[in-house]
């Protein structure tokens, strides 16, 4: 295999035993470390961004129970001072009652500009700690430590933090990147199947973007990774904090259209969360999973890619476990006008049109606005039919 | 009189009928307008940043009751749609509840990331507004329109928003620059006196920092300007505006100790603020009218600057009806450990230690965290004893 490119999309896929990944953004450029003994590790890579030696530790109770230990003595071996807070686990974490109640939390414990947070845990704790950071005292520093595969490859790059109102999901939030991620591999041994699944969609998700060679990989590769391969896992969290990180560089705050190709299948996406109640009958990765079907198949109907491309795509997702269809998720009767409402009322609605992230195959993405109501309505109306 | 400059301190004060100031800040930057009748023109000047022709207009009772009509007939004249929020007057609307129910509402209205929030009032407001601009969506536009002095010369510029946490004032909050302020002049003749006064002292402010040149001519014209006289306060807004905007430009974020130079008077102020309860007993302007002393007082005590520098200052502040010592309030009983602890708690502690900014001559400001307890707590007991 050839050496990997960091300025484009990677052509092959490397398969080191750790790799350090750089987001170039100025002066808010950090690093993704990534390995199978990152935590361990995580007191002197924590403490080389500190400008004084001591942080807030803020993670939840499943968290905690498994992978709180092993951080807390590498920041004790390190000489940083740690507060601890534990929050209950969970998507309802992400509410403004809970920043509130964080918020006092931190202030109880004391903090000055200079202090850094330390979000352990998945996506809610990631988005919850970053947006805390952002906001205290009109911002201090974070450090973001993945723990699920979903967050290592997406959430916890990129400096998107925010919560949930009663309007919607993330509607609240602020652009403010970490100081340093650290995401260890071997912290995924301790997922469920199902969570790691939902995890992967995101991985083929950038493939799909604008990488067909990761593609390929993953055709090859995806189900050792999925059975605990840890080069495969490093090569695939790599590869895909890598992508993640040249589109964040490029367009840091979506103003462009480049930062909304990370939201290929997110359209639907979001509308079947909504519809499903963003609980654990549909979780993310499971619906952009099949919202990336229902982006090709638009695609397809569209004439803009072949059907093959469509069909080579989704079977993959299908062999990998993942859903690829809203009849996946049990009990619930599916609305086309209902789920198209629901998307009306997304945030990537620009001048009162919807966007969406669409494909002229695989890896070859491409943002519009312009989709007619009827060929979304249909291809709906095929999934929920199927 | 000659002309003034924007790129250091005014040496002269000009005398216009009306002021465009431009705060240069890259793709952020924006223009303060001044004028006696700015909110007649203001639909026409909104509609020139608008992506859309439409705002949510957000404002408290007190000041919808004397300028909403006005604002609305003018953005009607110019064929911009207009929703309003009238929220209660008071500090206590500076609460992350009330921020909860303002989300809420906007959401209910109905935002896009192309949206733009218009804040029609004091401090309060602009500070509110401009936060949830901030953090909605992951960022906003929203426009100042300041509707007293002390917002019209410093918290309208600037940036900074926030709201007041139960462990303290503007403790959460976020940097995030309004795409316009409208500084209308006639509004200020609906304030009391006692207002008019408070927002004066962030006025003479500027002549402390960095600019007898200004320092001077408020003690020409400073009455004229508390009397009414058009061309003095428009003058006066004016070079506040010029002051603040090349500070901020200069450290939009606090990141240098530049900024830290308007916080001149502060740290005494916001204990003093702290210990009556931020409420009316003590308004902000009055808590900097005797921080203000306190600052010179400490730096003639440090042999910093000439005794009669401080006096000549607290003259000119005293002349003008201000408070220039804590016995000014009536019903509180002054205690100098007590003030030093609050300002201890103060977010602009670094590394353990206070910042003040101190003189040494009025116009010649610096930043220092070089302040012995034991001489800080001599000028409060001094203060406290007068």
């Amino acid at each position: 295999m050839t050496s990997v490119s960091n300025s484009g999309p990677v052509s092959s896929v490397p398969s080191p035993s750790s790799a350090i990944v750089p987001v170039a953004l100025g002066d808010r450029a950090y690093d993704i470390h990534i390995g199978p003994t990152i935590l361990a590790e995580a007191g002197t890579l924590i403490k080389s961004v500190l400008a004084r030696p001591q942080v807030i530790v803020i993670t939840d109770e499943t968290v905690a129970r498994l992978h709180l230990e092993t951080l807390t003595e590498s920041l004790r071996k390190a000489g940083v001072k740690q507060e601890t807070i534990i929050l209950p686990p969970g998507e309802s974490t992400k509410s403004l009652e809970r920043l509130s109640r964080l918020l006092d939390d931190i202030f109880d414990i004391g903090i000055e500009r200079s202090s850094t947070l330390v979000a352990l845990g998945g996506g809610v704790i990631g988005d919850l700690v970053g947006f805390v950071a952002a906001i205290a005292l009109r911002g201090i520093d974070f450090i973001q430590i993945p723990t699920t595969l979903l967050a290592q490859v997406d959430s916890s790059v990129g400096g998107k933090t925010g919560i949930n109102v009663p309007a919607g999901k993330n509607l609240v939030g602020a652009f403010h990147q970490p100081r340093l991620v650290l995401a260890d591999i071997s912290v995924l041994d301790t997922l469920s199947r199902r969570e790691l699944r939902a995890g992967y969609a995101e991985v083929v998700k950038y493939g799909a973007i604008d990488d067909f060679a990761f593609f390929q990989w993953l055709e090859t590769h995806g189900a050792d990774l999925m059975a605990g391969d840890t080069a495969a896992r490093i090569a695939a969290v790599e590869t895909s904090c890598r992508a993640k990180a040249r589109i964040v560089a490029e367009d840091e705050r979506e103003e462009a259209d480049r930062r909304a190709l990370l939201n290929f299948g997110h359209t639907f996406a979001h509308a079947l969360e909504s519809a499903t109640g963003f609980g654990s009958r549909l979780l993310h990765g499971e619906a952009v999973s099949i919202g990336m079907v229902m982006a090709f198949d638009l695609s397809a109907r569209l004439g803009l890619c072949e059907g093959q491309d469509a069909a080579r795509f989704t079977r993959h997702l299908a062999e990998l476990g993942l859903p690829t269809g809203p009849n996946s998720v049990p009990g619930v009767v599916w609305s086309a006008s209902d789920l198209v409402a629901r998307m009306a009322s997304d945030k990537k609605v620009k001048n009162g049109r919807l966007t969406f992230v669409l494909a002229r195959g695989i890896g070859q993405s491409f943002v519009t606005q312009d989709v007619a109501v009827e060929d979304l309505t249909a291809i709906l109306n095929e999934a929920i039919a199927a």
